[in-house]
Parts: structure tokens; C-alpha cells; sequence
């Protein structure tokens, strides 16, 4: 089949060129005799991938010394594990936004760890969004703040963040890189990199150091932010494939720009958003001023309508737009790497559809 | 350059057979139209690769109902954390037995959680040996008993594992199916991928499923492998495309046969010790009895000889035979996937090399 247009809320679409560059190195990487798979995360074929990812995603963050990367096996469901372990310190409170799922999920994490305030919760309100950022009840001297900056399931997005005197703590799986981002108003970033950086398996956190002293000396070595930055993540046997896709990805990022891939992710989106607000057979499920750039969900008339515009989709190549199985309805995932052309397609697809079904 | 001989401890040789197939579907997965790397962790193209691994898996292990295939992102050393997390209940004892510098790794881990009996020790032995099977000093009722079964730096193996009444644990990460095993000999059998199963970030666990009932409530979920079993590793998004791989490779062990695969090691091996015993030029490292068929250790009467005899073997497409920076020497991992026409390379290149400087 011809490539499809991959509306996948992640694992999600990546540029075509880093598949091709990674399909061309696969068996032979860089004429070293074998493929970089099986090559040694010390010898200098894995080591020059290694530096080049880091390097490329401090350029990219605008990060200054105060601030390491490390680069985690598993996903971000661990990240909602590690960030209390490693930052609720005994006896003080974390404050937590609930937005949805995703910000639930990570509140349950923390309640195992410690105490949570839930500063903000506007987690089952319909339309879907997130808290405004003047509306949070935080405590004094809270060890961190978290947020979810895009709610993927739902569709709802942090449009500013808010200004904390405790660390602020981010949850950008589903929109970090799509959107330039004061790195310097947080504490601690997380994110999956299965959407905007790479393939599943692997998150990308950048903290800033002095947090990671914070750990207790109980907690085990891999689940320490501490170990990754003293040790350049490469303490014990990283993804060593993954982190090569994730550094093609990085050099795809740093070729088109950030304010380009910005401006071009606001106008796939923007398009998107305006074939709903057309008329009155589309309703978008978030609210004005939350609606994400990164996933957009919509509802139709009826489920039976749903179900055929995702059926029909799918026939002309649009893969990938059926909702959340907890939510329906329909979800049009556009990260960094979604294709104007497709955005397009979809669009012209919307009006159709509507003009039979209507 | 041509395929070159790998004889890298890990990430190490993959057959070739797999990583052609895999560059042949990287871009374009079974006609979907997008790369498995884009592909959802709940569609049907990774709901066959996941089915597949885990099936082929219980095949190769021959696995009762009693025990659940876990797959976890991350290596042997996050193991390292999670056995002790979730089976030293407290008030418990676990025994561990200290072999060298992976036993000492995992023991570190497991002191930070609760109480450790070292059952036996010859971490510091010269030269190098895994504990004998009879000689374990036991704990009456500990929660288990750990075993390294395979010394990857050292170039130790344990050839008979010991009967425990209590459930016994094994990091076999450097020969997992490299030979016939009893799995019910065991509570727990964990693996990182990245020798025998496939690509680095990834760890198989199997455990007998009663065990995981032990996890104590506040442990965080990514962590419990009671999570992994009860949503067949489905929990979060799972690292889908290095799951792909070492389905790959299960496939590719299933059709060898695992009979067959042993018998190969073993002849591998032992062309290699024969060249070391031969004369007095080349001295194994590992007591007999204990020596590895996958990792084979050994010095020459200099650390000048050594030097050069890795540069010449190199230059001959012979890579990877440098030791571990801990200990130094000569170390030729020759994992399943290593071919035996390497092992004849390397004898040659041993017995030339001894003549112009023996």
C-alpha cells in the first residue's frame, strides 16, 4: 500500500526520511559490519548516536547547565512513578492537576508515593479542559506542581502555563517540540516519546539537577534521575535503537525549526478546527481556548455516523481517526511529523461526508 | 564492509535472516501503509507481534499454566530493582548467591529494599566460578533464593542449578535459551534482550504467577508485575518495535530448534577452549566446571599481546574480543546467533598468532 495518512494518537506517524535513512542503515550501519542493533552502546558507532541525541535536544530545549537529559527505558506511565519517588520528599505535599486521564493516571502514581492536593480538577468536565492556569489551589511550599500540558485522550491543551514557586512538573508526552516552550518556568519535563520524538519505549525527561538530590538513598539505582545524569544515561545497556531513531527524529526537528514546525502544526490544526465549526453536523468536545493543536476530537450526529466516517476514512487511506475507546467519537492525531497534505485530505473528506450524510 | 564477525557481550549478533526482514518492512509494514514504529500498540499489525513472542515464548520455555510471560521495558538492572520490590515481603530474607560483578549488581539492589543473606561467595575468586549447587548456605523460609546463572564479564556459568525449597530466581539475561532448561525448577527467570532475545531496552520475565500476588499495595503499578501479567504487558505502550525484533528472533529460535541451538553452542565453545588449552600461550580465565559457552574469557602472557591481538583480529573483521574494562583480557561472546564459521575464524586467527609471537 502507498503510505497511508496516520492519524495515530501514538504509537504515532514519524518523517518519512528518518524510516528511510533507518530501513537503508539497518543491516550494515555506517559500513561498520553489522547493524547498529547489535552494535555496543560504548564502542563509537552507538557513542557518536549517544551525544548527538543529547546535544541535539539541548539545542532544541535551549537548555542551559542548570539542566540534564535523561533518557529513560518505558514509557511516561513510569515517569508518574519516578517523579514522586524521586521529588516527594517525605512529609511534604505535591500539588496535582487533574485534567483527564492522562493526569489521573499520574495522581494515582503520586497517592502511592505520598501526600497529593489536587490543586485543580477539572478532570470529567464536558466540554473537556484543562485548569486556567490563575485557578490553581497549591500549597505553600509544595514539593512540586504537576500539569498535563495536552490531555491526548480528550483533546485539551495548556495554552500558558502556570507561574509556580514550587517546581513546576510536566507531563509533554503528547506535545513537547510541537510549540516553543520556556524550559526555565519548569522543573521537570517528561515525555513518552512515542508521539512527537520517536518510537515506544523510551521518555525523554529533562530536569533541572539540583531536583534529582532530592532522592531518597532507598531508591533503587535505574529508578534514580540521579544515576542517569551523572552516568549520561548510560549506567547500564540503553535502548540503543530507539535512542537512534529518537536522535534521527532530533536532526529532522533541528533542520525544519521549531517555529516552523509551530506555525505548521497551528494551521493543520486550525484548518481541522474550522471544517467543525462549518455548520452543525460536527461538534468539537473541547473547550474554546483548550482545543489541543496536537489531537483534535470531534463528535458526529450519531455513533452509527462515527463508526462509517471512520470506516470510510480508512478506505481513502486515513488511518487511526477512531477516538479513545473510553471516550468515542473521533480523533485526529496531527503531531510534528502529520503531513499537510493530510490535514487536507481530511478536511475535504469532513465537507463530503457531511454533504451526504447531513 | 562486509558482515563482519560480532563477538560483542551485548547489544550483540542478531541473525541476519532477522534483520533483513526487518529493513524489508521498516518502512512499509505488511502493506499497512506506515512503519510498525507508527503503528498502534492496539491495532491488529502489533496485536500479531505481541501474540506471536508471547506464544513462541511459551513454546521454547515450555511454559505450564501456572506461569505468566511479563515483557518489561528496560534492562536486567531494573530487574535487579523489581524482584526484591515486589517478592521480599517484609520481615523476609532473600538469599543471594554472589558470582562476580552481575550478582553484586543485583545484591546491591536488592539490600536497598530488605534483608540479604549472601548464600555464597565467589565474587572474588580466582579464577573466576559460580558457586557449587550443594554448597549454598540457605535461609529456612526466604522469600527466594537468586542466582546469576551466567557471568557475562567473567566468563562463569552454573552447569547444574541447585534444588531450593524456597522459589529460586535467575538473571539468565547472557544465556536464556542457549540450552534445555526445567523452568519449574524456578519461581522467576528474567532476561535483558539484548544477548540471546534481541534489541537492548527490553527485559523478558517469566514468573510462576502465584508470586506476584506478594507485591505489596503501595508499590507503583509500571513496577508490579502483577500489572504486566494481568494486562498480558499491555498496560501502557509497550517498546512495540523491539518487541517486533525479538519476535524475530523467537521465531527464528523455534525454527532452529533449541536442541539444536545447544548443541551448536557447545561445539562453539569448546573449539575455542581448545585452542586456550592447547599449549601455554593462551591461559582461560574461568575454573573448570564453570566455563560460560557464551562468553569465553581468556589472557595472553601480556597486556601488549592482548592489545595487539585484538587490533589483528579486528583488522580480519573480528570485533568485540576486547575484555571488560573491569577486568582486561581476551573475551569472545559467541551468543545463538553467533556463527560457527566465526569460531573457526578466530581458532585460526589463535593459533597464527600464537606461532609468529608464542
Amino acid at each position: 500500500m502507498a503510505r497511508v495518512y496516520n492519524f495515530n494518537a501514538g504509537p504515532a506517524v514519524l518523517p518519512l526520511e528518518v524510516l528511510e535513512e533507518a530501513r537503508e542503515q539497518l543491516v550494515d550501519y555506517k559500513c561498520s559490519g553489522m547493524s547498529l542493533m547489535e552494535s555496543s552502546h560504548r564502542g563509537k558507532e552507538y557513542d557518536a548516536v549517544h551525544a548527538e541525541v543529547i546535544a541535539n535536544y539541548r539545542k532544541l530545549l535551549n537548555l542551559s547547565d542548570d539542566y540534564a537529559i535523561c533518557l529513560v527505558a518505558g514509557g511516561a506511565s513510569l515517569q508518574f512513578a519516578m517523579v514522586p519517588l524521586n521529588l516527594l520528599t517525605e512529609g511534604q505535599t505535591a500539588d496535582y492537576t487533574n485534567s483527564g486521564a492522562w493526569a489521573s493516571k499520574a495522581v494515582k502514581e503520586a497517592q502511592l508515593v505520598g501526600k497529593v492536593n489536587i490543586a485543580a480538577n477539572t478532570g470529567k468536565d464536558i466540554p473537556t479542559k484543562v485548569p486556567a492556569a490563575g485557578d490553581l489551589k497549591l500549597t505553600k511550599g509544595a514539593a512540586y506542581v504537576h500539569i498535563t500540558s495536552n490531555e491526548t485522550i480528550s483533546g485539551a491543551q495548556w495554552k500558558e502555563f502556570p507561574k509556580t514557586e514550587s517546581p513546576l512538573v510536566a507531563d509533554m508526552s503528547s506535545d513537547i517540540l510541537s510549540r516553543p516552550f520556556d524550559i526555565n518556568q519548569f522543573g521537570l519535563v517528561y515525555a513518552g516519546a512515542q508521539k512527537n520524538l520517536g518510537p515506544s519505549g523510551l521518555a525523554l525527561v529533562v530536569i533541572r539537577k539540583e531536583l534529582a538530590e532530592r532522592a531518597p538513598a532507598k531508591l533503587n539505582t535505574m529508578l534514580k534521575y540521579k544515576t542517569y545524569i551523572e552516568e549520561n544515561s548510560l549506567y547500564n545497556t540503553p535502548p540503543c535503537f530507539s535512542i537512534y531513531i529518537m536522535m534521527l527524529v532530533s536532526r529532522w526537528m533541528l533542520k525544519t525549526g521549531l517555529e516552523n514546525l509551530y506555525r505548521r502544526n497551528r494551521d493543520k490544526a486550525a484548518k481541522i478546527y474550522a471544517a467543525i465549526d462549518k455548520g452543525g453536523f460536527y461538534r468539537g468536545t473541547s473547550a474554546p481556548g483548550c482545543r489541543s493543536d496536537m489531537n483534535i476530537t470531534f463528535r458526529l450526529p450519531s455513533e452509527a455516523l462515527e463508526e462509517q466516517f471512520v470506516k470510510e476514512a480508512s478506505k481513502l487511506g486515513m488511518k487511526g481517526l477512531k477516538g479513545h475507546r473510553s471516550v468515542g467519537g473521533i480523533r485526529a492525531s496531527i503531531y510534528n511529523a502529520f503531513p499537510p497534505e493530510g490535514v487536507d485530505a481530511l478536511v475535504s473528506f469532513m465537507a463530503e461526508f457531511e454533504k451526504k450524510n447531513g
